[in-house]
């Protein structure tokens, strides 16, 4: 794939602890902003804007001198990086938090460096819908910007979230995320309420049951889950997804409603690397001819 | 469609008195035999085993005489018919029995009459699986049987479903049952596992989120559910797709693996109906014409 145009990304930078069914991890990378920064480098340059402490152990991001990601944005600041600790239950999709050290993502303030202002595409990872907010301030009117949130935010802080969505072109959320954002009763009304409001696109992402595209003007593009067969750790599925589908569109035409599905095809193919390992240990070796060998395996799991 | 090969069916006819969020109904038609035949006869015609108390309304069914189903398996027993009481949740995946009443059904002996003993394809509803043998007993081996249970004979006569499934070609269960039946952590391990008893196809049914079809020597079909906007009543999806499963496979060239997959397709569309009005008064309208427009639809919604 052609190197496309930069992508902007603004999120959390973490160390996780993790325990699965099948085994656990700990201060292990993660956060928004390195698993998206990781998926996304695989299709184009990645901006990255994050934070962490001086406690933060830098061999950890050592792999990312190897690809096109500028962490220029990266603060390391005065005291200990985010920590957060949870456990997958069997159902990968149920997990519970254990612990939430917030540390210096506490009074995280986004700063982003003047050769980022003017990137074409952006992911704002799910922050507070404030900083999200002040991150678009900083910068001129990018060609698309995609969206993360969450249940958190939308009973918190939902005229924040409501102003941001207002500014997005893409929202992409879980299916139980887009129901109690609308509150509506389907996913179906919950897309029609969220198109309304001026998004060009709602991504409904449900874990292993795929994800769905719903489009302004276009018909909605169901896609199932990439099987795999042995989930080790689900973690950052989500923002791998957002890597590879705005990695994607970088590059390509944002009018072209069949690449806005390949988009979709390719986060789904992303994401389903990332969870076969803890943490970012599988996604950080993946390859592109890998991924195209997967897109080729969904088609034909698919096609009828 | 042509007509194609006959298909039996032996299954439980009710009266179902149901509670959703949008509605209720009361002593409505349902049963597994009624919405498998109301489906199945979209395509072929269907031979009809189930029994009935002595206060069943026939006019419940008089649309059947309209389409080509056989009752004469249609016992009418002295006492009450079945009758079963449901509540749905928001999440339709989710019910919760309000009562059961057997009557009639607690003593049924499925009795094949002898001009159908000899049919090539047969569909087991979700009954005892020792009924589900004694149908078996009474008729010559047919092309394809294709089975349905639930949880409750997986946890209460596992010896006698072990049973039943060495003896049927197509297991068709839901994901939660999949798994339970196996003792596998995953539906690809389950899938695997059922396949090498011997079954030639397994059908994971996912409700809203669609169906998987294992095979054999071919390669799996996922295949999202036909979305619909507006779920009025989920009872009998699982056997109108059954119905509309079995009735595209009579004819078909059961070795045509496209020809499976366009079956799953066609069962994912019936149902798609099915569960837009209460108990079976949408299906019985459905026409071929629709149900082409909705397989359609569904290739539109899922390519790339």
């Amino acid at each position: 794939m052609d190197q496309g145009k930069p992508v902007l990304v603004v999120g959390s930078a973490a160390l996780d602890t993790i325990h699965t069914p099948v085994g656990s991890a700990e201060d292990a990378l993660g956060g928004s902003s390195f698993y998206f920064s990781t998926a996304a480098s695989l299709f184009t340059s990645v901006r990255l804007v994050a934070v962490v402490g001086s406690d933060f152990p830098k061999e950890k991001i050592a792999f990312l001198e190897g690809r096109p990601v500028d962490t220029t944005g990266l603060e390391i600041a005065e005291g200990e990086t985010f920590r957060w600790g949870g456990r997958y239950m069997d159902d990968p999709n149920q997990r519970e938090t254990l612990f939430t050290r917030l540390g210096v993502f506490e009074t995280f303030e986004p700063k982003i460096p003047d050769h980022f202002r003017s990137t074409p595409l952006v992911f704002l990872g799910n922050i507070h819908p404030e900083l999200q907010l002040r991150v678009l301030d900083q910068i001129d009117k990018p060609e698309l910007v995609v969206l993360d949130t969450m249940n958190f935010w939308i009973h918190g802080t939902p005229d924040s979230l409501r102003e941001v969505i207002q500014r997005c072109d893409v929202l992409m959320v879980n299916d139980e995320e887009a129901i109690e954002l609308t509150g509506r009763s389907n996913i179906f009304d919950a897309a029609d309420d969220l198109l309304a409001r001026g998004l060009r696109a709602l991504v409904v992402k449900k874990g292993q049951h795929g994800a769905i595209l719903f489009h302004q003007n276009a018909t909605p593009f169901f896609m199932p889950a990439y099987p795999v067969r042995k989930v080790i750790d689900p973690t950052g599925a989500g923002d791998s997804f957002a890597g590879g589908f705005i990695g994607y569109l970088a590059n390509s035409d944002l009018n072209d409603a069949d690449a806005w599905r390949q988009a979709i095809v390719h986060g789904t193919v992303v994401a389903s690397t990332t969870v076969e390992d803890f943490s970012l240990n599988r996604i950080q070796l993946v390859h592109l001819d890998e991924l195209a060998a997967r897109v080729s395996q969904l088609r034909a799991m698919t096609r009828f």
